[in-house]
């Protein structure tokens, strides 16, 4: 034990203390330790002379940036294994043990990010061997720069469909109507393929920005943005993100030419075009689209059903695609039934292009939105992983390594990614070790790139609407979160559902917005509002408590010691004092008020003492007396009786209705901060209160918020360092002590000191 | 003294200390009181079960709204009595000790009215005769309705500003040229009156506006949200509007004839365009509004300076009207030099009209602004002349009271209008009593208008500038807050210079809403990036400081008492817990990670243990025991050598690099909320600590946050309530009993409950 002794007088007292103290920590074993503690009341300016010394500071600000800045092959090393994690495992990878769980994991995962690659570019608002794309480049560059060993790098459904509905507004169908002369009349027929080139571009240009966001917030350490997506805000959003992919599939399930809507109420547009169109429902489609939709959904149980079982989950989508791709070519379902089928798919990958960065402009603030959405999903998927199998993920590299991913692959023509959780759930429970798993997938959809791409042309595109439904369906399930939120956190339920609601009226780049804006405005909703009381002593404890809510807790006579679970600052401090005055019964205007009328009356007449009280002037100051015998006696039942006997025999007998209380102590405990309005308001307080003989004293404040109030320069004038104690049972103490007025003579002094 | 007494185990204990205390508090006068007590250590559970009970509440919720909604003769009474506060203080009105001052203020304030209607009708863009409306019906009406006795209400030049500026986006210049064919050749003209009425339409729909949302306010008691605009904010932002006044009045004391701008950077603009056209300033207007301002300037310092010897004020103002006045009228300024006068000023009032509503939709956004704006203003000024004159205003009633003043003028052709604080304090200095002066001001402008208004029309708008600008001299020393916030409050004089900056910049409206979001978000920052610590024990004194920070601080060994200086939720829990682990120097991540590595090592070979540690598994584990080390170097000079050197020892002979910490104290003193995220990241930690055998308890939380902890189902699984102490000091005890572990046999059990 390094006990370091105070000095001064306290010294011999706390030294035997201290042994007691040991003897009793150290003692018999199964008897409980004692809480012993016996020293002079402190207050805070016998602390600052006498206590406690401030340390000196050895190292210099500039020793400290020296050494930050101090630059080493050790550090240099250091930095490169922490940008290329690859280096740190590849080398060490232990092939026998690892290589063949991953290729199984891989080979599954492959299997999945096929299917989905295809469906999220229709969600993407982009032709579907584009979502292959960008299935291949960023899951191979994510093997060299990520740190989660689990997680499926890959195109995503609510990323995808932020992406879409950006897509869609800056390349609108109605903008590639060209006129087409085709034998006598002239009609407008839109232009599909330029339509579609554009909205790669602007897909392409979008994940370049997103990339370049997420890597510039990696290298400036700013990961922490994400924490301003709380979970119930996380979970409101996604919930309206499958809102709006269902509604953005429901045309493609069905068959329906409606055009689609993007921007806020686009939800609502687009469910009421479908319904509008639903007449020309394509029934085939319908039928196929449902089928797929039923056989998934039954796949999906099983894999649940059977998990521990199975060694690999049945590969439901893949099954899906290939058996449509079948059926669809062999009984000609384009053709025949008009039913739409995914199209032309060009083999081979595209020679890199600089993205048309002339898009630019309108895409910034976007793609602030997408950016930290995709991170922040992926990060909070990576660090379960990390923490259910033991290793540590960096949120930052993270960042890094999604920006580099999207940057890189955009000039490869592919829209924005992040990791998929259906996905890295497979990836995770076949098997997968680290992230040589992702590169195998990756590698197997550039092998049907490169190779069997075309065999897709004949799929349907219902069945890919399908897919994305059943994937999502998981994500309703989140509504069982608002009964269960409401039980444990009104605010919790509150931004769970103005993300939710937000996210599904003004679509998901707004609501997020709002969401985040609403989250941070509960935190000030939190520090404003305060829960505040009267504290009373649990005898012999040292401990208080809430008199209105416990037993035990009871007050000292004369002494009101208010609590108010908030710091204080210009949003709150008037509340604050506020509320003391109302809680403590005891409100300085109303009796200055009750005493100048008061004493103006007794001056004036002594005659006219008419007990019918018709004078406006007697009228007045009843009243007031009466508000603070009310206010009183709602507060404090027992106690309140006595005063207000005492207190109207005071007013019959004309004497100053003051108060029986001598001392307010003001718990500052939960207090963290103050700022100049909040240091000025108590300081008002402290002098009202004086002007009625009534002394204010703080209690409890951390040591953090006295550099606060000295560097505010509060202890001038009528607030002293010695009005402040480190405990409130300090404080009660010294106010019992240097208060000799008891509330039989209330009348002891008061006037003392009144100097307005 | 009404003590309760602890039921159980304590009472006997408690009822010896409480004997002890109140002998040691009434005992000798002059010895200090002592601090003592001695009881078992108390842990949460043993506190629910035994300590505290809660209290039945005696009032249901029905009997307590019943007693709310209970309808009374006296409550109706005291109801009217408040929405008509003449009602309290006009019957008792002191007519020979009052009258006289009355009079001779209201004459004063009214002599400083007339001037001031005039000059600010400019700053709202309306002819001036509307700003002598506006001196008088809102002051008449606020004789009845207000509670502050010595505020002077009617213009104000920071609220005229913003009326004006609306009004000028709403109906500028360029929408009323007409094409004039005088002879040959056609010009456009600017149609002066149609654009004068227009505006005066769209001054007075706002001003309806403003106070419809004044009164809903008041009566909804949402004076509130005045709290927002903080003392730094509102400085900032006032000189901000003195800016904008300055350079609008600028071409008025030039005689410069250039466009009124409106909107964001509207100051360059004014600024640039009165440079552009200086060379057709006109020299006499020129001079006569230097002079003007020479001899206000002069007269405000005198009357500064003689403030006690002066009867009443010299009324500077109102000379200058008069004496310019004069010379215009007897030089024909207008005609022969040019100078630019006030014009036809009609004679009379105007019978009442509704406002245009149609102009209503525009204007609902910028009424928020200056409803609230002009609150503020009024209140902050009413709050401090009540203090000083010990008498309390209602700010709901206020609120009530300008909103009416608004709206009933509005019908009348006014303009929005608050107190004025140069006004306020000639009313108040000049020895006004009552509501009864600014009522004589009134009447006195009344007079004005219905008999020798058309006198002024030869009044040369320059002495109105030089008036205008005079006056807002004084908010240019508001500049001096810059080295006095710089001195106490970095934050606030951020929030000044935002307020500032983004006012000039953006205008007004913008620029209170900027800054406005920028206080909000000072107190996130401040929420969100706490202090933190560890702390140590005050020998003998149960008090705990931050060892870095104080020398007589000292940690027990093992014991490692994690403070953090805010709540925990969502914004902060992750930076929480990582300050948590970086602080105490104890990362389970890393020692797992560690422990893993050496663990797989040791299984694999015995045979290779190559000292020179170049394989990648050796050498992280190498690093990871490095940081650990090194953090604990960091933080805790003394004990981290010893500790160092175990560490090492251990590594070398490959036992898990595990810490000596056995007990870690999370100080929730300053906790004063938490959210669901903030209770998982804590449960999180207390799991992660517990795999390396570490416990983790909470201390000092309070009442309130322990029932969050419940409704958030905190005590299930991992955590307890016997790992909840109300005092550091409780938790220390208990840590140090129940961890026999010490320094010396550090690994001492640390496997036994890995179970990852």
């Amino acid at each position: 034990m390094a006990e370091l002794n105070t000095s001064g007088e306290t010294d011999t007292l706390a030294a035997s203390i201290m042994q007691q103290e040991e003897a009793a920590a150290r003692g018999e074993d199964d008897s409980q330790p004692t809480y012993r503690i016996e020293r002079p009341v402190y207050d805070e300016a016998f602390i600052r002379s006498q206590l406690l010394h401030r340390r000196e500071n050895s190292t210099t600000l500039r020793l400290r940036l020296a050494n930050r800045l101090r630059c080493s092959s050790q550090k240099a090393k250091a930095a490169v294994f922490s940008f290329l994690p690859i280096l740190t495992w590849l080398p060490n990878y232990p092939v026998k043990q690892y290589l063949f769980s991953d290729v199984v994991s891989g080979l599954s995962t492959g299997v999945v990010q096929l299917p989905q690659g295809l469906a999220y570019a229709m969600l993407a608002a982009v032709p579907p061997v584009y979502g292959l794309y960008s299935s291949f480049y960023p899951v191979l560059l994510y093997t060299f720069f990520g740190t989660s060993r689990h997680i499926s790098i890959g195109t995503f459904a609510v990323i995808s469909l932020m992406i879409g509905a950006i897509v869609v507004r800056e390349a609108p169908d109605s903008m590639f109507y060209v006129l087409s002369a085709n034998g006598t009349n002239a009609s407008a027929v839109l232009d599909v393929e330029a339509r579609d080139a554009r909205r790669v571009q602007v897909a392409v240009v979008l994940t370049t920005l997103v990339g370049i966001i997420q890597f510039s917030f990696g290298l400036l350490r700013f990961g922490f943005v994400a924490i301003y997506l709380t979970e119930p805000l996380v979970r409101g959003f996604t919930t309206a993100a499958a809102v709006h992919v269902v509604v953005s599939q429901l045309k493609y399930l069905l068959g329906v030419k409606t055009q689609r809507f993007s921007g806020p109420l686009s939800v609502i547009y687009s469910v009421k075009a479908v319904l509008w169109d639903v007449t020309s429902t394509n029934v085939s489609t319908v039928i196929l689209g449902l089928s797929c939709i039923v056989f998934l959904y039954v796949i999906k149980d099983l894999n649940e059903r059977f998990k521990k079982k199975l060694p690999i989950p049945i590969p439901g989508e893949i099954i899906v695609v290939i058996v449509s791709t079948g059926v669809s070519y062999g009984m000609s379902l384009s053709d025949v039934y008009k039913v739409d089928v995914v199209g032309k798919i060009p083999t081979g990958l595209l020679p890199p292009a600089a993205p048309e960065f002339s898009l630019l402009p309108n895409l910034v603030t976007d793609s602030f939105a997408i950016a930290i959405v995709g991170f922040s999903m992926g990060i909070s998927l990576a660090k379960t992983f990390a923490l259910k199998h033991g290793y540590s993920v960096d949120g930052n590299q993270e960042l890094i390594a999604l920006g580099l991913c999207n940057f890189i692959s955009s000039f490869f023509q592919t829209f924005a990614i992040t990791c998929s959780m259906s996905r890295s759930l497979v990836q995770e429970s076949t098997g997968g070790k680290t992230q040589i798993a992702g590169l195998l997938a990756s590698l197997m959809v550039l092998l049907v790139v490169v190779a069997i791409g075309f065999v897709f042309q004949p799929l349907p595109q219902t069945a890919l609407a399908a897919i994305i439904m059943v994937n999502l369906l998981g994500m309703f399930k989140q509504f069982r979160d608002i009964p269960a939120l409401w039980r444990t956190s009104k605010i919790e339920l509150a931004i769970w559902l103005v993300a939710f609601v937000a996210s599904v009226l003004l679509g998901l780049d707004y609501g997020l917005l709002v969401a985040i804006a609403f989250a941070i405005l509960t935190v000030i909703y939190r520090t404003q509002s305060p829960k505040s009381g009267i504290l009373g002593h649990v005898a012999g404890t040292g401990l208080y408590c809430d008199v209105d809510e416990y037993e035990e807790a009871a007050e000292y006579d004369g002494i009101k010691i208010f609590h108010s679970n908030s710091s204080i600052y210009f949003a709150n401090s008037d509340l604050y004092v506020n509320t003391l005055k109302e809680k403590t019964g005891v409100d300085p205007e109303a009796l200055q008020a009750a005493r100048k009328t008061q004493k103006k009356w007794t001056e004036k007449a002594n005659g006219d003492r008419n007990p019918s009280l018709n004078m406006c002037g007697k009228n007045k100051k009843q009243e007031v007396t009466h508000e603070v015998v009310s206010y009183d006696e709602q507060r404090n039942g027992q106690l309140g009786a006595d005063r207000r006997a005492s207190l109207s025999e005071e007013a019959n007998f004309l004497e100053p209705p003051l108060t029986a209380v001598h001392s307010i102590i003001l718990d500052w405990t939960p207090a963290t901060f103050i700022d100049s309005v909040g240091a000025k308001a108590i300081k008002q307080v402290i002098k009202e209160y004086a002007a009625l003989d009534v002394q204010v004293v703080l209690a409890g404040c951390s040591r953090s918020l006295i550099s606060e109030l000295d560097s505010l320069q509060f202890f001038t004038g009528v607030a002293t360092p010695a009005m402040v104690f480190p405990t409130i049972h300090d404080a009660v103490l010294r106010c019992r002590r240097s208060n000799p007025r008891t509330p039989a003579a209330p009348t002891d002094g008061p006037l003392r000191q009144i100097h307005l």
